[in-house]
């Protein structure tokens, strides 16, 4: 096991990399904590949630809403549990995003840690501190940021992952690729998915790089008013798609980056749209998709990143060098 | 109009004392802020509504629920509403503490302040960043601590206040008097409601001395590790009678606060009990009620103040001067 502690503003996070499950016994007292899981992880792995206080959910992001917040707080009053407790969030990004979040308005707020089961969790959901619910359409429209304890990454909990989650995942480290990391962006070109799943060293290794990627990112802008910004490449069309169509999010990324890629070709001149493109299919994810446009657009409108009649867009200058510019929102209506 | 600007963690609040309503077109854009209210003051005051996004919320201590902060939110995104807005609570404290809480989580945190129309609000609930919604019978089991951007404080707000709702405010200035202020403690017992009520520039100096004595104590421990929460003199007791006999959060603080000298008295030998009594009764305000002694206790075993098998309560050494003490619950159970 490896230990890297990073300082947030206000919360330090300790990564325990290469660790087992087991280990999240020395690092929280059974007594005040509680599991929050989903049910498809409760019956998969019935031995590890053994002695310990658990709240199970629905599973699926549809379930990502106040109605589930609703019932893990009335079985934690039902629990008694006061600001003395944990809530460890084992799961996929729905998961831990429903237990930070509660866990950040629960009692005004109580202290939180992950055990990312999913590679998107990994490497990306679970780390950062932002939280949040559905409301309707619109993905992640309420909230906070606020910084777990710690992380705890186990990737033999990876074994039973479906392929599709697998892409999910890698749509999220094409995307630390494409807008950081040059060099990565490289090395994923030449290995395909299939490399990574039977060659644990390599996940682990890249698992761990693109967590730091991530923490780093988020260390030096947390509150996201410049770098981390950077991080929603993709992620503006990519939202306004997902729930309309019920994408996964590494898909609905996907076709966002690919969008993004288009845009910054036509207003940056950036060259790399087609190996970016042809990347992302490398790892089975798409690059477009049919949709209403209008419909589309006007969950876009909505968007977090929208100020008046301008969006703030994530584009690429090139490859590993990602930009925030400011666009009308006609101009990406007519892109679409 | 003075200006006092208070620094805490994260965030500046800036304090417009002696201001009037109408002051608020030059400290906010009326076209991104939207204001909060409940329906008694907009139909008291639909004047300086006009030409505002308004918001207005069914009024009551009952709506202080999840489904209210649903109907904002769901206003919000009608309007449109996006992360330059700013949401501005007008009324007591149940308006500021949804107010502050749904700009707390709306968008993952929008910009917000207050314009406290309640003497409950301008000297206390308004103050310090604590917001909240009720869960059942639990008082504020729900929300976050965040900051406003100001508060802006015009007593001609006060006019048409009812004389309950007078008494309530002074509950909390009696508290204030009560733990920190051996001084103001005098000068009270030496007026009345009334006084106060008939002489303006008193009131007006009273209004600003607590909220600066509040907005002090919070500074120095925002997030309520040590100092601040002797701010919850009353509070323990008085919020489990306060919803379940439906009384008036000063009367149910007033309760508190009596039964809180009475453990004083007992524990610490505190010397002040019947003047505290006596200057409580003074304002109107009651210093016993009979409630179902296990009703209420197993409420208060659910307060954010417990801790395992003890409570963090607060006590005084003398009038002025308080202390928490952890207390056994069956301390607490023996003496209600």
């Amino acid at each position: 096991m490896q230990v890297k502690k990073v300082q947030f503003s206000t919360q330090a996070t300790a990564f325990y990399f290469d660790a087992a499950f087991s280990t999240l016994k020395s690092v929280v007292p059974q007594k005040n904590t509680v599991l929050i899981t989903d049910e498809h992880l409760a019956a998969a792995h019935p031995k590890i949630f053994k002695g310990w206080n658990t709240i199970v959910l629905k599973a699926g992001e549809e379930y990502k809403v106040q109605a589930t917040v609703d019932s893990v707080i009335q079985q934690l009053i039902a629990m008694h549990a006061d600001r003395t407790w944990t809530l460890v969030g084992i799961g996929g990004g729905v998961v831990t995003d429903i237990t930070g979040y509660v866990a950040s308005i629960f009692l005004r707020g109580v202290k939180f840690g992950f055990v990312p089961t999913t590679l998107l969790a990994m490497v990306d959901a679970a780390i950062g501190g932002k939280n949040g619910i559905d409301v309707g359409l619109y993905k992640n429209m309420v909230g906070t940021i606020s910084q777990p304890q710690f992380l705890l990454y186990d990737v033999a909990l990876l074994k039973s992952l479906p392929d599709n989650e697998w892409r999910n995942g890698f749509a999220e480290i094409i995307k630390h690729a494409a807008i950081l990391d040059a060099t990565m962006f490289k090395e994923l070109l030449e290995r395909n998915l299939d490399y990574f799943q039977r060659t644990k060293p390599a996940l682990k290794k890249l698992v761990q790089r693109n967590a730091a990627l991530k923490a780093k990112v988020v260390k030096e802008d947390e509150f996201e008013k410049d770098k981390r910004r950077l991080l929603n490449f993709g992620h503006t069309l990519g939202h306004a798609v997902e729930k309309q169509y019920s994408l996964m999010h590494g898909e609905a990324v996907s076709i966002g980056m690919a969008f993004a890629a288009k845009l910054s070709a036509e207003m940056l001149k950036f060259k790399g749209q087609e190996k970016l493109t042809d990347l992302i299919d490398q790892y089975g994810l798409p690059v477009a998709a049919g949709y209403d446009k209008q419909k589309v657009f006007d969950v876009l409108v909505s968007d977090k990143k929208r100020e008046g009649e301008q969006m703030n867009f994530i584009l690429l200058e090139r490859i590993g060098k990602a930009v925030v510019k400011k666009i009308p929102l006609q101009e990406i209506y007519k892109m679409m």
